[in-house]
């Protein structure tokens, strides 16, 4: 077959493209899902799907912990339609701050701009695919020109926002939620992004060249000649600082991989890099299907997660992980939390904050390296 | 019936790192492992990794091929031991270029350095290891002290290397190495990081904040003040060149994470953003645990990569994922390639080609970028 | 950092049992929740379970279609409380008969009793609870006075019911279950065996031997020298009639194991042994976190049924397994068909219609056979 | 698509069955294999594979053990080729004896009777494998016709035993056996259930209607009116006695399923039902993919066995499960244990002893009995 783009033309084969719209769904604190949950989530990942509904809604959104929250998203949550839940989330203050993959930032994109991703099958056939240039992420399918268009939305406001130095992602991300604010005011409504800027809510990406973000990215610096880039150093600060300033902390996991670890990398930063004695989480919850007993970190238990301090030893009844699917636990945990008493808290709008944050880190981090001079002295 | 309960008060627990020490195993081309791989591996993952075994050494590696191969690694391989595959890999030119997570370089620092890791047990109390100061990564264990004299030795060599600019994590990987190989020579065998600067073959990382060297990294940018970064955009770009310039290319992928969608994501690169039109890998090879019905890309199979451009429509039958723990395949893999009639190549020694490939890349894109313009006219 | 270790000598572990009792959750057939699977549930394994409740609201409870629908339950069901579904959903006629493991009617007898089973957790110690004498499956616990009380139970019935003879399961849990009616009369509202008997369902085990109520059938045998024994012939003649009489056939697998076989071997036995061209399944739903990568047959797909004539090769589209925890997706599943249009049919109470069914099995097997005599001639 | 039998006469697409036909590969002992598992299998599932091989060659083999080793096998491992390793071992005295999944059995007479089973793949078109009369088992491919005559030789063999009562399913393996010794005397060579009976192992199946051979038996009934049929009540006690003779008790699991339960309930059989204090298994080693998280036996740990009495709560270090296809993993174990010191036990022919054991355990429940009587009075 010959070397190309996928999308042979005068092809057409329009029944891929005939499933229904993928829409934002958002929980509207159902009590009967809360009843199900409560009285019919009973054992094995029901039970823990229940107990980390109740962890989170009785523990970690009580007001007199005030605990910063993170939220990390790896697997293609947005395709799946899950942004409606973020959102909802965030609007509500129960979510202070996300570390998620880039992908699931880019494709949140197609619904800013008003673009129809489709419920499909995974059990098509990819040549044809191919030949007719439709998109696969599993049973998620949308023309090949939903990535071009957004491509160059993305080269487009590179350009316009004149960015021309090292930023962190939060930022990055925060300046292209207000381009979309600004541009496509109902992305507020359709739009991780968008909406993330609104409330003030930092996003994350541990991985910043590894997606469509990243690769146009590299294209402006490449082609432009443009001095913008990732600082991962950035990052790695920003939340350091955030996680150091919360009165208690926890998380968040759906998936694993990349984002947990950088979410739960904060507290070794801080005891093993910086030498400030933070303690770890207090709060931990991952819904997830990878396995512990493959040895990664993204099936990594809260318990192995104790032996490096990111999880407070003292705390392990305050942490669970349910083995289920993101796209079916999810949306059943955020109707529980919305349905919740404490469903809306002020929200910490740390976009704002991190600077200051990070200077109180920078002051710990040099009072604790002169204690250490002077101890070794 | 008696038993001895865990962890007795005052009892010293000195035990957990009694555990032999885990070394790098160098396959040698075992003709029996061999037989068993084309005689007795016959169905299911068996037949799987028979097949991936049969395509790599006999098509990938096939003179007339000059295939260009890249190796991703996720999962905690050099804790578990298997480094030295990648050392024998490397030295053999059977792999071209790296990419794998933080930590499988941070944690092959500890061999460099010769600090001993040590077989554990994934079923030990992690409380108790927190009070004896005692890492656990599944079942290796090692103590705190190894992390804390590893970071010393990345901050030493940060301070030393007067790096104070931005720089692809290939160009910092290599210079670590060069650094390894001039202050502990041994380390030539006992670590990826110094032989792959030895064999010219570069190392990327495709989330470069999240591990103990990025944590390292953003302390020496907040507490030194120094200018030094990854910049994230330079490894877009070299992978993306790298994979331009292969006659062929084809992937060894051990797990799935974010360094296979970094490798995977060259040829959208090309196509989707530069405009140019490669075509996708020759032959996929996935050694993993995930599974396609999760959703993610982890998981997902060379057939949904090809409706991406990412993998030739035409080569499904040269691409094969055996799903098994790569500490069990990855050997038996490498076992067969050394031992196969093409276990050696010339080596392609791409770290010290990165600039001149990036320039034919940069090139073609500004061609095909005028060709778009001349066409829209 | 201050924690408790587990087991302290002279700790009164009674804690062990301080859990929630497990009850059977009854679904009622919630809009919320039939909302939340239609509109949130829109991919990968959520978008499925979407799927599986709608082909089987929609197509297989369809009056037109009157499909005999079986329900194979492998996984410790009714321990986890999952009980209250299928008694749900045999009194509205929405199951027609039941293929499961020995284990999860032997557990439900505990409901029956009135013994109780508690929420706990996985992470126990095991040589606590052995000293303690608490049972675990998984998060269920409970005290092994259960079991010996349950086993008492069920040999006293064997004296009593004077069965003598070689026996199906079916007929051997109906008994059963008349036997709790009258005994227990509440408990027709608490265990699946029990309304099995009152609703008509036919209760099959494929392993009889395989449980506790098997090893105490073999009690009776050997120590009572009676001559009462499962006849396991009997059980795949029955079911087999069962299938070969369906207007249409469709099933409910609920993880995988040997009743899955069992029930999907139906249509082999026609075709291969009895030389009857019944034709494969007309619907196939399985909610399973087997995967078909690893080659059994509890994760093979409905795809592969269709070499070995267990699936009609036209109705692919009818089929579909949605990747979750029966316990978490059971009770969805449940809650949606008992809020749709078709949520109640007339009965078939298959169990008083058994002989006749076999009846007609023989005769036309005989017809076959003497087809085939002809033929050969 | 029109009801009928696979395979639609004059339909030719013969290339399903080019692959290399799947052989009985026998394990010789390689050193190199065993070099390998012990130096390089040194964490995660090859650290556990590394543990299996040395607690089963280094332990459970010692002479000065005796112990009496269960082999159960679930999941295809015939058809995909492993029979070869399990004639080895029963035939070097390193089994004992073995329950399995009908379908094993069933398929390994494939082998008995000189038909080929063929290397596949498991992403054919199965509506194309129907046309063509083509068996699936996930990548191994025949024709249906084996199947047939794979049956015809059951058939013929039932008529021919003249068998007419109710046997275990042991007795009812070694009778076939001797059959296909007497029939096809190089089936000794390439069957499990010929070499079997040749070496005295019993053969069990705990889902005895759940397979090709329980459809047969099923037919044998219907239609010739024989009162043969399989008695799981002697199944139970046998297993039961077998494993209370032994001096020590240990097993090895591939995969899990109902023989897993099977071996493992013969312990609580003991105690629960019969009143004999047994004690656990001393040894435990399971080969499988299945995950402890979804809550079922498969998967449940040796730990949780603990809290039945399955598995004495004093030897928890001597249990390892691995997780790894056993198509990966049983072949390099037997070549470890082909290859150990002590390579070769005395057989126990444990089929010619049933008698005799059950006899012993008849005795001791009878003792135990009366002395609860005289307790409780």
């Amino acid at each position: 077959m010959p070397h190309r783009a996928p999308g042979s033309p005068g092809h057409s084969r329009q029944d891929f493209l005939s499933g229904k719209p993928i829409r934002y769904y958002r929980p509207t604190g159902s009590p009967d899902i809360r009843r199900l949950i409560d009285e019919g989530f009973q054992a094995f990942n029901a039970g823990r799907l229940s107990e980390a509904c109740a962890i989170f809604a009785d523990k970690m959104l009580a007001p007199e912990h005030d605990t910063t929250i993170g939220l990390t998203v790896a697997g293609a949550m947005t395709p799946a339609g899950l942004g409606g839940c973020v959102i909802e989330m965030m609007e509500r203050g129960l979510v202070d701050f996300i570390i998620a993959t880039g992908a699931n930032f880019y494709h949140d994109l197609h619904y800013a701009l008003n673009f129809t991703l489709r419920r499909g099958s995974p059990f098509v056939d990819d040549r044809e695919l191919y030949e007719d240039g439709v998109i696969r992420i599993y049973d998620v399918l949308f023309p090949a020109d939903v990535l071009l268009k957004t491509d160059e939305y993305i080269r487009d406001f590179l350009v316009r926002s004149k960015i021309n130095e090292a930023v962190s992602t939060s930022e990055f991300h925060y300046r292209l939620g207000l381009d979309l604010l600004e541009k496509f005011p109902a992305s507020a409504e359709h739009s991780v992004v968008a909406r993330a800027a609104a409330c003030g809510v930092p996003l994350y990406t541990s991985s910043p060249g590894d997606s469509s973000i990243g690769m146009n990215i590299a294209y402006h610096e490449l082609m432009n000649g443009s001095r913008f880039m990732i600082d991962p150093n950035k990052d790695v600060n920003e939340v350091c600082a955030i996680v150091l300033a919360g009165a208690r902390n926890g998380c968040v996991i759906l998936g694993g991989g990349s984002p947990k670890n950088f979410y739960l990398q904060a507290q070794p930063t801080l005891w093993e890099v910086y030498g400030i004695p933070k303690g770890g989480n207090d709060y931990f919850i991952q819904i997830t299907t990878d396995q512990v007993v493959w040895g990664g970190l993204s099936g990594a238990t809260p318990s192995e997660a104790v032996s490096w301090g990111k999880v407070n030893p003292g705390v392990l009844p305050d942490t669970v992980v349910a083995y289920c699917d993101s796209t079916v636990a999810f949306p059943l945990f955020c109707e529980y939390a919305v349905g919740s008493k404490h469903n809306r808290r002020q929200r910490k709008e740390l976009v704002h904050k991190r600077d200051q944050l990070v200077a109180v880190l920078t002051r710990e981090a040099r009072a604790a390296h002169e204690k250490r001079l002077a101890e070794t002295k």
